[in-house]
């Protein structure tokens, strides 16, 4: 599988697309437009098929350039830093078409690509006040660079075997999205599939994979919650029959908001640390799983995004996205490591929450209402296809 | 002095208010009602004079009956909890009343009183949705219990002479408040006057003041600025000079947003571990900087609650509520504390946070702009009185 698109063409693709939207596009930043502007899709060609993962990957659908060199990548593409960032590049792709194909104004995203003067970049993928999302983000990051001794600290304390004290130097590339629907009917989703890399003082890598999906619904609809975790499992079943009820459980006892004795929604699957059973069969379980993201959500925005609901399911829906709020700030990992990273891409992090939050002082669910069958299963997390031994 | 109100009449206040009013009342839960009706007053005979800071105390101003026993309260005046307790019941109804003066719609403080099965308990007094104030939370505490490991690490850290281990036996009280109004030329306050024990294993006592006044405003407004830091010089200064201009950079460093590289507000005082000359003179210091609150903020709210606004002025108003959010679940240590004490009650300590509150991604005001404004002196923080030396 060869490259046929290097760094220069997408420098060129950027000029003769600046040189007609002068106004649109700043220095850095890539905008939607170009890519959809019909003279560059004869620049590329699509890649020669190969038994490769990424099979028939169409680089030209990338949502921009990617952060690392596209010669570096053609270079070194059996590399896994390469082959992931190449994976969560087609991910966020597909994923943001898919999602832009369910709104009715014909809302885009914007697509920022920004460097990190410390080490790597990202892609962030934004779109706010759709009409079917009310914020989505979708964001990709590539980042290297030198690991603090407050993150090291905390990778030691889960079991990784790295040299004491630090810095140390890490790569660490992935993909985050969390999407916000208008209609509170709508579950709002997030994801997160990423590859790990840190050097010891001696040169030995220690490497992992890390990841999940879950969901967060404002009303349960148990059909809705056992199609999502379906599709989940499928995923998970053609890697390892162990891993849907192990990381499932582990999804579970993640998103909890200890504060509140409630979960943030109705789960999903979530794994850290993986590093076994080698690093080919790891990437291809985190391809299934990103690639399940689209079947287990898109059918859910179609079924519900033009379902009625009123001024009491909208302010439900903001006081239960003032609890994701609260589960993000407080206790998320990937936000801590977020805003403990120096030079971080603040925006990109925070894309998370969403665009109106409300706190309620006292607010407490009708007994036996729609809300409070919801609370009921966020407080008690439930076997949706009953698989438990 | 003498206490003319004994448990036993609380008791019998509450039996003949629930005897008429009880739907509203549950157990536990003392509406404002009872305090208002006339029937009360003359169970109450207020305090003969002394030369004690509490002087002339109108304990049946009190919002409800405080946390500690009454009969305690009275037989242990001179000991340092009962006081703290006292002046902070007193400060509560104080500013609730000044408050509620302000509503234009007969908006009323509710009050929840609560017990904490681990010892001790509240007074939170909550005004969500008036026409002045959009949330405006009063919460006072009287808590002792056994302090967690996690947090006297924490004291031990910022240089308490604290046995290593633990749990040690704690005793904390305090008030602290956040008004958040409805109008966006209003600006928000918070503050927060505490004081804790720490007992040691080998009996001694460890004890300190801490709090903090400070002022978060939408648009900035230089004499309402100077305003507010004048009266809170003035409160500093009758204890020591040296206060206001420690106190104020210490509130600019604490109310800092590390990921966002501004300040929540433009500051106020901000102090802690205050454990000189002497209790007494320390206790004089949060009192008289306690009674500074409505003296600095009322004639904010007056000046302003009838302030034209639009939409625009209301949106960055959210959005820097958004912030707000961001500084108090992220850094506040109070926050963090209350997180982390079990059997914490959590709505009183979430109180603080705003009715709604937006996020906008990559959100820049107009260079220029009235917004843009605020954000340079939140980037920089200024010396409003111009006192450094």
């Amino acid at each position: 599988m060869v490259f046929n698109v290097c760094h220069k063409t997408w420098h060129r693709i950027r000029f003769v697309v600046n040189y007609h939207r002068r106004e649109e596009c700043k220095l850095g930043i890539v905008n939607r437009s170009m890519q959809a502007a019909g003279v560059l899709a004869g620049m590329f060609s699509i890649f020669s098929p190969s038994k490769d993962s990424l099979d028939g990957l169409e680089i030209e659908k990338f949502m921009t350039e990617p952060v690392s060199n596209m010669e570096k990548l053609e270079k070194h593409r059996t590399n896994m830093q390469a082959r992931m960032e190449l994976l969560i590049m087609k991910i966020q792709a597909d994923f943001c078409r898919a999602l832009e194909a369910e709104e009715q104004d014909g809302s885009k995203f914007r697509i920022d690509r920004w460097l990190r003067k410390e080490g790597g970049g990202g892609v962030s993928c934004i779109l706010e006040d759709g009409q079917v999302f009310e914020k989505a983000g979708v964001n990709i990051s590539v980042v290297h660079g030198s690991l603090p001794t407050e993150a090291i600290k905390q990778m030691r304390a889960r079991g990784k075997k790295l040299s004491e004290g630090g810095p140390l130097p890490f790569f660490a590339t992935g993909i985050s999205a969390v999407i916000h629907p208008r209609n509170p009917y709508v579950p709002t989703i997030h994801f997160n599939y990423r590859y790990f890399e840190v050097t010891n003082t001696d040169g030995s890598v220690e490497w992992w994979f890390g990841g999940g999906t879950d969901l967060t619904p404002y009303y349960l609809n148990e059909s809705d919650a056992v199609h999502f975790h379906k599709e989940l499992k499928t995923a998970c079943d053609v890697n390892n029959k162990s891993y849907y009820p192990k990381f499932k459980k582990w999804c579970d006892d993640y998103f909890f908001i200890p504060h509140r004795g409630e979960r943030r929604g109705i789960g999903g699957i979530f794994f850290d640390d993986l590093d076994e059973p080698n690093q080919e069969e790891a990437f291809q379980f985190a391809n299934s799983c990103a690639e399940a993201v689209i079947p287990s959500y898109i059918p859910l925005v179609q079924k519900h995004k033009n379902d009625g609901y009123g001024y009491s399911e909208r302010q439900w829906q903001l006081l239960r996205r003032g609890r994701y709020v609260e589960f993000n700030l407080v206790y998320d990992r990937g936000t801590k490591f977020g805003l403990l990273t120096p030079g971080a891409r603040i925006e990109s992090i925070l894309m998370s929450l969403p665009l109106t939050a409300k706190w309620q002082y006292m607010h407490k669910p009708e007994p036996g209402s729609e809300e409070d069958k919801l609370m009921s299963v966020l407080r008690e997390p439930k076997d949706w296809l009953k698989i438990e031994a």
